[in-house]
């Protein structure tokens, strides 16, 4: 098998425990249950099996020393793209590495490739950057130590250290942010809404957390909370444009706060922005300790999805221009306007970069 | 069980193929998915596989003459009572047998008994009677007719007819009634309601058809729609009293519409009811043919649950008393006690009857 | 990425190709519904995931070169023993690679290993031999020829010949006796019947093929049928044993037959034979092909699972000897009993071997 050969290799240049540490690889068929009526996998499903993957490498690694056992528990997923559409039948490939460790977080990147079995062909579907905190056994809420990594050079850990500092001021931010915010999105009387504004398309869902959402630890897996965002993202899409819709980006998404067993989780998405040819829907995250409630509710986690409009051929189409009702929806749909041309920038700017 | 009684009966005149069309029987080790966190099982998951053997066993008996393929959807159940709690690790017993048929109808009636395969105890947990009717494969909108079956004698026969005669009224002005009622289920801002309030346990979740929740011709499974509904349910239950609840019986429900693949689901709960020891939540389903917007949206279902809080040796405890604030809710209410003192009078009539 | 360093080594030694194409790891996360209440991961769970990957690899294979597309279906794999347990929250690795190419099928083996990512503790919990032949995309009846694979040796070439050819006359016997047995396992008054008996331990299941259960050409993959065998194995083994039961091993099984949408499966178990520390339980798969009633019922697979009792500490137990009361229950007893002195004989063997 594949591994033996490789370990035999690695004996050679004797990095064996290094390569068991911090690569990993994972592949699934995609099945109808993964995807959308036309068959495109849904956006979520990749970002579980991403959470996956990254899960399981950086436990593995916080593991690796003497001292108390840990489970990793993801603290934030930086911007991702989705690069091409994903079909039932193929094979998802997803490939992890530890890319960075600070005292106490691991930064996993994660590379998915579709597979089509039956033709060879190949595809890179994502890049995505997750960052984990190791949560000791014993205790939910002591954090645990990071074994250090070795890097190739003096230059990778210097820029990891700078992608470190930057998403540590990010998710500062964010937390102030989320404190500010905490009035529950309102699901309005759809019916008597006009077609394409923010009430229209605007929906929720509560998921009672079972135990094969939850890590050893009891609290949710990123992945599965990432899962049903994109679902009620995807709903508002599609409530929005009535065609074919799939995920295009996922904005940095940062976890504050676990969410643990027992939880009912209501999940909301309301639609802040459209271009010409993409849709932007803000998606919060609440948690509810049902039985517990002397902890009260809490806002989890938000993020914005960006999603298009394709048709048969899976062309994009255009996208109905939001309508704006009131003054909140015009200051969010600034705002998303902002992030939108951002992001733009940052593509062409990536673009000239690798010419 | 049920099954050996009927095998005597059925060897006797000698019939092995006319067996296997009228009787089935399925099982099911119950895993921790389909439990709560103290390991009670479901009322929703139990409700769903009651739906798949009256499902199958429909299906196969309306294909058993030459003529059009059929698929049988689910019409109605009739009112379904929890009589004991079923736990994670414990087999699941469902029987289904046909007892009735009409021109384009079929009657099942379900036990199901759950089995500590440890200790060897049994336990009838459910009595469920099912209406199907059967779908042409080549047109999904054409119903075929149903095979008669054989009676063990006219009486049977009889009985059967006058439940029949019985829920065809029922499902005629329940179909009246909802016509009536329009208006969606509206989520408030929960955090802003006072406790034990209609609103401040009111609930709602929406669901994206998945391949696996339809039939063959595209439909949704009866018991996917009732598992959703028991969700909702449980969690407005759960919302009021802040306890362990279980379901402890559903009133008929009655499938006017069916749900086609491609729709979202919009599931809303409301607690409508409370007795000393019970609560009763009233369930909607809407669905929305999402791409196909002109058939536009359409209330599929509706259902009353009854829910019970226990403590944790599995007693019942008190329910806080509903506060109720409109015009609206005290109506509810009293329509509520109507059918909570005649589902009383039912009991002790029948119990009497068995004495 | 683990990858890119691997492919720059690869395409040195020019085989990029070639490990692509045979060698294959897949690994998951082992949950609580993946496992019993002990937390021991069933068999069947294990035997779905060893499927999976040789789907994938056998699949791609096949269609390496131009031609009718096709898709892998498993037709037999060997005899399987489960080394040591898996428990919840360990990862499963898989790794798969192809070892033999005949002119319409393919020999895949599969090694699982478990993996406590907290402890980094490492075992080989299996070691499979899969046969698979692929079936036309355009014609799901006709079978595709199979690109040989090239061999590091003649010697591992005359190898795998052997065990085609053995494995071939095998798949013809079965494929006769198969044919005599044609009666299902009927659940008796299991109340009525004597601890220890056959009858008493006896159970079945039956199961409706969803979207999710198969292959891009519509037929059920081989691991989803083997997860229900081992269900009901185990139920037939708890019932027996009234404790903590886990497979040890499973029979080669040969699938004859492919199950298509649509069906419904019924899945039946009964106990064969009793050593003193390890039963046997024969497995049959009918498929019922509900609504093309004309195809009939068929029996799809069959084979003999072996359990095992053990106590808290995982250590095995004695198993309670069956209670033989009918002639065919005896005849079937001395059958299994040549199975296990046979097998038993060949393990010692193997050890003297490896000694």
């Amino acid at each position: 098998m594949f591994s033996v050969r490789l370990l035999r290799r690695t004996f050679q240049i004797g990095t064996k425990r290094f390569l068991h540490k911090l690569h990993d690889h994972l592949h699934k068929i995609m099945r109808p249950d993964d995807a959308n009526i036309v068959g495109n996998v849904h956006g979520g499903t990749i970002l579980k099996m991403i959470e996956e993957a990254g899960c399981i490498i950086g436990t593995r690694h916080c593991n690796t020393q003497t001292g108390d056992r840990c489970v990793a528990a993801l603290a934030r997923v930086e911007r991702t793209d989705f690069l091409h559409p994903m079909f039932i039948g193929e094979v998802a490939h997803v490939s992890a590495e530890i890319t960075y460790t600070s005292k106490h977080s691991v930064e996993v990147q994660v590379n998915v490739l579709s597979e089509n079995i039956l033709t060879g062909a190949k595809k890179v579907t994502n890049k995505a950057a997750l960052w984990y905190v190791p949560f000791s056994l014993k205790n939910v809420d002591k954090i645990a130590e990071v074994p250090p990594i070795e890097y190739s050079s003096p230059e990778r850990e210097e820029e990891g250290k700078k992608r470190y500092e930057a998403q540590k001021m990010e998710r500062l931010e964010t937390k102030e942010r989320n404190g500010e915010v905490i009035n529950a999105v309102t699901v309005p009387e759809r019916h008597m809404k006009e077609p394409y504004t923010v009430g229209c398309s605007q929906s929720s869902l509560i998921h009672l957390v079972g135990p094969s959402d939850c890590t050893l630890l009891g609290f949710v897996h990123g992945g599965v909370t990432m899962k049903l965002m994109d679902e009620v993202a995807g709903i508002v899409a599609a409530r929005h444009c009535k065609t074919n819709i799939v995920t295009a980006s996922v904005d940095a998404i940062n976890f504050h706060r676990k969410i643990m067993k027992g939880c009912v989780i209501t999940v909301s998405g309301r639609m802040t922005f459209t271009s010409n040819k993409s849709m932007e829907i803000e998606v919060f995250v609440d948690a509810d300790p049902l039985v517990e409630a002397e902890q009260g509710k809490f806002r989890a986690v938000t993020a914005f999805f960006t999603y298009i409009s394709l048709d048969k051929d899976n062309r994009p189409l255009p996208v109905p221009p939001l309508k704006l009702e009131e003054e909140e929806e015009q200051k969010r749909f600034e705002e998303g306007k902002v992030r939108y041309l951002q992001n733009k920038a940052k593509r062409l700017a990536d673009k000239e970069r690798h010419q």
